[in-house]
C-alpha cells in the first residue's frame, strides 16, 4: 500500500499525479517534452536511458515500463534493450549511445561524477551539446521519478504484461496526464 | 567551465534553462509550486527541505542559494538554518519539520529507504498526506536539479556574497525563468 491515500489500484507516478496534479502536470510535461519533442535522439534512445537509470536505482516500475516504452519502440532490434540493461558496454548500440550511457550512470550516482574526460569521450564520436544535455537531464530527471514513485510506495505491478501493455501506450501515446475518475 | 557551451557568468541551473527553455519553463514551474505554491508548509520550510537535501547531495550552488533564500525567508530566526543542516535532530524546528525532514533525508539515499515507520512517526507528530507528498517531492525534485547543477558543471560562483543577493532574489520574486539577453 501507498505511504499517502491516493487512488487505488493505479500504478506508479499516475496514482501520485493523481493526488497532486499541479506539480504533477510539470512532471508529465517534463518527460513529454525530454522523451518525445524534437531531438536527434531517437525516441527509443531516450526511453533506453531512462531504462537504464531506473534500473540502476533499483525502480521496478519505472524500469520496467519505461523498458517496455524502449522494446515497442526498438520494433525487431528491441533485445538491444535487454543487452544494454544487462552489459552496456558490450550491447550492439552506437559508440555515442555507450558514450551517453556512461555520463547517464554517472549522473545517477552523483553529478559532479561526470568528468571532462566523459563529455570530451561523447563529444569524440559525435555527441552534440544538446544530446549531452539531454543524457544528462534525462538521467537527473529520472533520479527524481525514481525516488518520487518509490519514496511514496506507489502500487507496483509484478506482473510483466501490465507493462507490456504499458509500454505500448507510452510509445504511441507520449505522457499525457491522467484524469480524476 | 560548463561541459557544455552555455551563457558565461550565468550561475547554475539558469545558464541550463538559458540554453534549453523547452524542459526548463517545467523545471521553473515545477519549483515556483512546489516552493511557492498554497502550502501548509511555510516557504521558509520548504527551501530548507531543499537547502537540506542539496548540501547532503553537496552541490554548492543549490545548497547556497536554497540556504541563502531559507534565511531569508526566516528572518530573525535566520540561524535555524545552520542548525539544520549541522544536525537536524537538535535544530529548534518542530517536531513535524524533523519527521518530514527524516522523510527527505532518506528520499535523497534511494526513495525504497523511506519505511512505514518514517511516514507513521511524521503522521503521529500531525503531517498530513500533503506536507509527506510534498517532502518526497521536493526531495526527488533536488535530487533532480543537484544533478543537472553538476552533471553539466554548471558555473559556481565561490564568493557568498553572490548567495546573499540570489538569496533575497528567490525569497521575494520566486521562479521565474530568466529571457534569453
Amino acid at each position: 500500500m501507498a505511504h499517502i491515500n491516493v487512488p487505488e489500484g493505479v500504478p506508479g507516478i499516475r496514482s501520485l499525479v493523481m493526488f497532486r496534479p499541479e506539480t504533477g502536470q510539470y512532471l508529465y510535461e517534463l518527460a513529454q517534452v525530454l522523451l518525445r519533442g524534437e531531438s536527434t535522439l531517437t525516441e527509443a534512445e531516450r526511453e533506453l536511458i531512462a531504462a537504464y537509470v531506473s534500473s540502476r536505482n533499483d525502480c521496478h516500475f519505472c524500469f520496467s515500463s519505461h523498458a517496455a516504452a524502449a522494446r515497442c519502440l526498438y520494433g525487431n532490434e528491441k533485445s538491444v534493450v535487454d543487452e544494454v540493461i544487462n552489459d552496456a558496454g558490450s550491447a550492439p548500440v552506437s559508440q555515442k549511445l555507450k558514450a551517453l550511457l556512461n555520463i547517464a550512470g554517472k549522473v545517477q550516482v552523483l553529478g559532479t561524477e561526470v568528468k571532462h574526460e566523459d563529455v570530451a569521450a561523447a563529444r569524440d564520436v559525435g555527441a552534440t551539446d544538446r544530446e549531452i544535455h539531454d543524457a544528462v537531464l534525462i538521467a537527473a530527471t529520472f533520479s527524481m521519478f525514481n525516488r518520487y514513485v518509490d519514496g511514496l510506495a506507489s502500487f507496483t505491478p509484478r506482473d510483466p504484461a501490465a507493462y507490456d501493455e504499458m509500454g505500448v501506450r507510452m510509445a504511441t501515446k507520449g505522457y499525457v496526464l491522467p484524469t480524476k475518475k
